[in-house]
């Protein structure tokens, strides 16, 4: 807990104490007619102590809320005016809204599909171009086989809870958070013990097992949050949307829950292809599906998403990276375990440091640190809002190697919309195991090199013998002895030719003479290594980046005339929806025809833009495409001439009609900026 | 059935009595003692008659198999070698192939990601960018309300019959079929009756209702075809890949079988979008799901498949086309309803004519033809192996204006790649119904207009005294009259003052009397017109594009020294999966480094690409690439100057380092031509 917060709690906890006792001091002067001068006095100081207590509960409230006492309101309506502006403008469209829609399910409409497609656009460019990677798309309908091997079926679940009369269905952790987070935020006469636990119980919430959960719900008295009834004893959801392949009935099949699992069972074939070279990385975009209890947080947590997903297989003895020193000098926000354990908060670092310091397991695992922190910024997300903070030894996975998420501050809090995780070899050995495929990299040694290796070699003859019926046992005890146990037995028989041994399937010692075993060291020659690379896999949740995008790149203005605030996207051109809207200033056969000529060339070009021709005044078409993100607007008001108006500036510049097109997608394509177009082009006012 | 099948049908029969005849004389003979000379004679005119038979037997092989007599076996091997190359080129992979895969769903490798993508790309610029259409995104997880609006919950089913023993599913028409081809193609002695009839069932394969292929199925004894057991009757299988959204279990949900119904529940929102103005188009490009029975034809019957489609929206009453001129003399293959019905074939027809003909029902329904015809013969499809095949009447749905498919022939056949249907106001209509939404649009008259109305207004009071409980029906009988009805009943009113009236839902006459309606004709102002828009839909199969693609792309040629094929795919730069390779001709530094700035280059200006500094002979460098079908590479041989080859012509030309990047880029973004590259730099020999 905050150390403000404790000692506020703890202070109001005395003021209030004293403010009993002093109330219990004026009663006792009344019962025994004291003085009125006496008794005024008295509570005069009651009356101060009530003054400090409520000063302090005031300074409580503020700091529970998180400084500003009015943030997290001016955070809930800063989400509804860019919520409100997304759905008016169709970025976004609850789904099958006409029928009611379907929570955790929304349509990207024409502005927010253009927004999605440019941003998979970048991405392919970014990394899969840039890194020649090898894109593979798999179907989103997945046997049962494959998910049993990588765990999904067993373990992808959340643990929900009933409503016991009406069977409304809740997530046990969310309803144990809520509790939490409600009591610490209203009830400000918690003691800092029961303030403690609370909080300790909201850190541990991930870890705490059903039964745990269960008892915790039981000893605060939660219940259903709309009925108020009693809940179920929590018990796991499967989060997969099951359905069944081919017309049977008899082959189990889920909806992806990733895209990963495509990949790695195509590791040997994807290896063959790369030339069986490592490293190498496979990627894919597409749809992943997660059938969630009851999804909240609008477009940060739904039933259905787009992923983009890279498996960078890499030798586990060397996760050096060729193009590491291109991003070793960028410093930005990281936020390493310690750092979070001891209380303190995300810094500026150097990610050659992190790197060199061992804060981040590898180079590799760095290196796409680097290239997600310039992907994420590129895109135009607020680089002072991304932090990268690695897992805690506890959100972990047993196999990972490390962890580590970008977050990006939004209304809802810091969101993790990229998670970089070294795997290590967990999912390939898995995929070998249930398939009996190796999944295995080969390095072949320039020359053979020798080795050394332990033989045990038991003389069959000699054990049956000897054990009879049990023969096989010992013979297996015998070939599964380490290079200590081994080497341990053959000094002792070599020194007094019988040893004890404990085979463990017979559950006691048989004795074990010279002539039954053969144990050396022997030389032999290696041509090659045989191994599971180890995978480095970043996952990008493309709907939550783009959702924070929005935020980031939403702003209000006032109006010319000061009557009304203006919304404004402030998307980078590669981003923007549409490029560019074209007016003709007044409606006018002559400038709709140059209009026209501008459009053409601009889709000749590729860059998609918008003509309006509504004879609307050019203040309100200004607005309309600024609350759309579109970043230029060329206004025709002459035969040979243009005006450009750039969207953030509201900058103008005069262009020739011939050379618009190409001025806009130079600046669209990254190839010039609207600085060099200001200063190259006569400006307008 | 074909003329000459038909016709060689009948002599071989005839051929065969005329067989067995002489064969009986032959015996005829003997028995009788004849002379040997007779008999000798006797038996060289019977074994002339066999000869005939066999020769006719050849001829009807021939034309059975449609043509040169080894023409299905040629088909069979092209077939497979465009696939084995495919496949070990990993263009494809069946999925989950370390499990043993699943019937029906591949996933594209690296090279077929690529093509994918850029026929996506194209698509976006040709349709989306091109015709300023709003672009949707919407869910593959859909409501079961929503599919049954549509019709999809109770229609979109095969018939399945069931192996009585094993239990393994098969689609009844496809058992059919393939019974009717067998015997048709090795069965010389089917009568001509016979053959006939199994032609008949062919056509109407189709339409046969569940009894009708049972009863088929019974009458030619058809049985299992892996394990020859009796089958079950046919029943309906529903194609949708069911499951169950959120965690209760009780709300179903089906995996979309078409991406067009998330547009059809968002026209209120997409109209207001483009500002309540008619016609707009409205595109998606996402993954449907069909259950298929038992998925053959590898690529082109899968069960998930991507889907790019469009729904365009018009006044039913204006279906013009401002931009129809431009495709109007586009000419091509059709293949109209009447040529199918009579027999004919496919012939070439200017759209123009067809439209104005009436052979193609709309102006917009024909400019959609000539955008496809278009788009398919950039990628690289066949222009004379495309064909626009009419639908029957059977075959279309009873609300459809017209529909035409895009028809490109493979080595499967005629494989409709492209669906392109008027389907009048239907889909709106349907939705309209069950979500009570009205899903109309608005035509505002410039100035209002009078229309002439028929008022029928009851007169309560009297028709109580009258009719006392049975008021209601007859009130509501007289409501319901239309035009005619209600002005025959005032012209009999005022001449007779009474008239009898049929109540059907009293089931007799009742006696109207004038005081107890008043009928007449009203003039009103009408201030706009509400309709339902008609939607034109063009609905591609991009899996099955690709796959038409990959085999009019595939050829193959001699290696230089002539001992071996090489595999080419022909693809057009716009489509090929990756752009250009960079060797240097030999292992050397200097050469490597010139390789990595020429790369650099093309990734900086988004140009995949692949370099390759293996040791490999150029020659079989070329080969491997070829197979790739990439269309240029660059051999680097000196630090200023590198030769670029173009695949195909396999013409090289010399170009300084510095411009290479830069010409591959034109040539593939469409800017410039290899004939334009050809002719602006030295030949290289």
């Amino acid at each position: 807990m905050d150390a403000a917060e404790e000692s506020l709690r703890k202070s109001l906890a005395e003021k209030q104490s004293a403010v009993e006792a002093q109330g219990n001091a004026v009663r006792g002067l009344k019962a025994s007619g004291a003085s009125k001068l006496e008794i005024d006095s008295a509570i005069k100081a009651l009356n101060g102590l009530k003054l400090d207590k409520t000063t302090i509960e005031k300074q409580l409230q503020s700091v529970i809320s998180g400084g500003g006492g009015d943030s997290s309101i001016s955070k809930e309506t800063f989400r509804q005016s860019v919520g409100n502006t997304l759905e008016r403008r169709l970025f976004y469209i609850p789904s099958f809204k006409i029928y009611r829609g379907v929570a955790g399910l929304y349509d990207y409409g024409p502005p927010g599909c253009a927004v999605k497609s440019n941003v998979l656009g970048f991405w392919r460019q970014h990394f899969v171009l840039e890194e020649n990677m090898l894109e593979v798309d798999c179907p989103c309908v997945t046997p049962e086989i494959v998910l049993k091997a990588s765990g999904h079926v067993e373990k992808f679940t959340d643990l929900m809870v009933k409503d016991e009369k009406t069977g409304t269905c809740y997530r046990a952790d969310h309803l144990l958070k809520d509790f939490c987070n409600e009591k610490l935020q209203k009830d400000l006469s918690l003691t800092p013990e029961k303030a403690a636990e609370l909080k300790h119980v909201l850190a541990l919430l991930d870890d705490l097992s059903a039964e745990e959960l269960g008892a915790k719900i039981k000893e605060y008295g939660i219940t259903a949050p709309d009925t108020k009834s009693p809940l179920s004893d929590p018990y796991p959801f499967n989060l997969m949307f099951q359905t069944s392949i081919g017309p049977s009935g008899l082959s189990a099949g889920y909806m992806r829950p990733e895209t990963a699992q495509g990949i790695f069972v195509n590791f040997k074939d994807l290896y063959y292809y790369n030339g069986n070279k490592l490293p190498f990385a496979a990627a894919q975009i597409g749809q992943a599906f997660r059938n969630e209890i009851s999804p909240r947080q609008g477009l940060l947590r739904v039933r259905e998403f787009t992923l983009a997903e890279i498996e960078h297989f890499v030798d586990p003895e060397d996760k050096s990276h060729p193009k590491y020193s291109e991003v070793a000098n960028l410093e930005f926000l990281m936020f390493p375990r310690d750092e979070q354990m001891s209380g303190q908060s995300a810094k500026r670092i150097r990610l050659g440091e992190a790197v060199s310091r061992g804060i981040v397991n590898n180079e590799t695992l760095g290196y796409f640190i680097g290239r997600v922190y310039l992907f994420l910024t590129r895109l135009g997300i607020d680089k002072d809002r991304l932090r990268f903070r690695q897992h805690l030894a506890n959100e972990m996975a047993h196999y990972a190697a490390d962890c580590w998420d970008a977050e990006i501050e939004s209304s809802y809090g810091w969101i993790e919309c990229v998670g970089i995780a070294d795997r290590s070899a967990y999912d390939l050995r898995a995929h070998s195991d249930k398939s009996g495929v190796p999944l295995v990299a080969h390095e072949k040694f320039s020359e053979p090199r020798e080795v050394e290796k332990l033989v045990i070699a038991p003389v069959k003859k000699e054990l049956g013998l000897a054990f009879k019926g049990n023969q096989k046992k010992v013979l297996e005890a015998l070939e599964a002895m380490n290079e200590k146990e081994a080497l341990d037995m053959k000094a002792a028989l070599e020194s007094k030719g019988e040893v004890d041994f404990f085979v463990c399937t017979l559950e006691k010692n048989v004795s074990i003479k010279q002539n039954m075993v053969a144990i050396s060291k022997e030389k032999q020659k290696e041509h090659q290594r045989v191994f599971t690379p180890s995978v480095i896999e970043p996952s990008f949740g493309i709907g939550r980046i783009i959702y924070c995008l929005y935020e980031h790149s939403f702003y209000t203005r006032p109006s010319k005339d000061g009557d009304e605030q203006l919304n404004v996207f402030r998307f980078p051109p590669l981003v923007a929806p549409i490029k560019c809207t074209v007016f003709p200033l007044v409606q006018n056969q002559q400038y709709e025809e140059v209009a026209k000529i501008i459009s053409k060339s601009l889709t000749a070009n590729g860059i998609s833009h918008k003509i309006d021709i509504t004879g609307t005044s050019i203040g309100k078409r200004y607005a309309r495409t600024d609350e759309l993100g579109v970043p230029f607007a060329i206004t025709v008001d002459s035969t040979s001439d243009v005006t450009i108006r750039e969207r953030d500036s509201k900058d103008q510049v005069r262009i020739p009609v011939t050379e618009a097109a190409a001025v806009v997608k130079g600046v669209t394509d990254g190839l010039t900026t609207w600085e060099d177009v200001w200063s190259s082009f006569p400006h307008h006012t």
